[in-house]
């Protein structure tokens, strides 16, 4: 059995390219569609309220696209509205950034100390606390909101020394909790992930919620037989769509897929 | 003859409370309507479609109160939008940011070169660039977008070397221009006012738009006796919108105001 409709990919931004990159990477035959609201990026400093709002305005256009499964690529959306979005799209899988990263956390750290860093948003919302809290009560976990690695990472700046300072003024504490993993909490830090590895020490495990999310959706679609029949190309058949199409937006993209970026389409907000 | 409506402000968020703050010390009798429109800040980096899709739906709200004047105290939305918004209210004078401060800016230089930082958005629009122009075309200006400031100033790290670092990143081709008048073309900088001036030298005469746009207000309503007839308490009288209303709307707003902020209430988006 098999299921060739697309995936949907919602994200606050371009950021969940990351997530993207990742899901072509380990699944080539599958199509997605990818909605990035960049005409409200950023969502983590804003209130759960609007971040709601938002996220449920994109969920009924990419609901209306027959899609197979969603993946919520954006950690605060995750962190704030997963469970308006469940109750949104009864029929419809929909998969998000926190639980697969937190799982991989607990699997890793052998002295039961995870640090997490996020957006203020996903920080406050302490979904990932939470979360791990689940898994294994034991572990603790300690939380930085880092509302300058986005635009840090945004505007590429990623190993000069503004960025070493900015690493130092968010990650002292993680090194003096003495974690021995490290959540990445928001798809933009992968890109200051060396940076952020140099400051923390090699001993910290880095967790790409990226990564992690993209295993957690092919182990999902192989688990219920509906991994796309159709061979090959399903980079070429997706479609990447956003809600603010500026100057930059195809540059920023390519920075985040590292690849070639198929046409970025402006979709109606 | 006097006038007691409102004047009404119009941001993209809560950087226009130096505007605000300027007409309060200059105009204590004034009251004012303040929309900030924080559910899409920031606007510097999006596209100018969408600048002025977003500044169109505020404006119609701001009309809609009686108000004698209308001050947009955004350099970004000034730069993009100021002419579709007075095309929308023929019958409100407007006043935007980008001509006060190009003014002081033409009068201040002596070696007639002059440099501009603001966001993305309104260094692309060349507003700055063209609006110096127009008053003496013998001026060279150099203009430099410093995506960062923003991000900085909004949480408050204004005197810590990653800021330093920051400023070093973008005035060095400043310095290099010789310019001796520094337009700061965005209200956000005024917060990181005293680590420009530092690194750009004494010589340089900063130029900051909130302090001449209110300088303007104040001069058009004499002109035309539509002051308040009303003595004392504008400010108790005065009402701030905001369109999200997040866990630190309040004290971010408390900085840019350096004083007690009124009561700031959520407006319908």
């Amino acid at each position: 059995m098999s299921d060739s409709r697309p995936i949907g990919i919602l994200d606050s931004g371009l950021g969940g390219l990351t997530v993207v990159r990742e899901l072509f990477t380990g699944m080539p035959d599958e199509t997605l569609i990818y909605i990035g609201d960049t005409a409200h990026f950023p969502y983590g400093p804003r209130s759960p309220q609007s971040i709601k709002a938002f996220a449920m305005s994109n969920i009924k256009k990419l609901a209306a696209m027959d899609i197979k499964m969603l993946v919520i690529s954006c950690n605060t959306i995750s962190a704030i509205a997963l469970d308006s979005i469940c109750n949104e799209l009864r029929d419809i899988p929909v998969v998000g950034m926190i639980n697969p990263a937190a799982r991989a956390a607990a699997a890793h750290t052998a002295v039961k100390r995870v640090g997490v860093i996020a957006t203020e948003a996903t920080i406050a919302s302490e979904a990932y606390t939470k979360a791990i809290a689940n898994i294994d009560p034991s572990i603790k976990t300690f939380a930085k909101a880092c509302p300058l690695f986005v635009p840090l990472a945004k505007e590429g700046i990623v190993d000069a020394e503004i960025t070493q300072r900015a690493a130092q003024r968010y990650l002292d504490e993680m090194i003096h909790r003495d974690v021995d993993c490290l959540i990445l909490g928001s798809t933009y830090y992968q890109r200051l992930m060396e940076i952020i590895q140099s400051m923390v020490g090699a001993h910290v495990q880095l967790i790409d919620s990226a990564f992690w999310v993209a295993k957690e959706v092919k182990t999902m679609l192989n688990a219920v037989n509906a991994r796309s029949g159709v061979s090959g190309a399903g980079k070429e058949k997706s479609t990447l769509y956003v809600t603010d199409l500026s100057a930059s937006t195809q540059s920023i993209a390519a920075v985040f897929l590292r690849d070639t970026v198929p046409e970025i389409k402006k979709c109606i907000l």
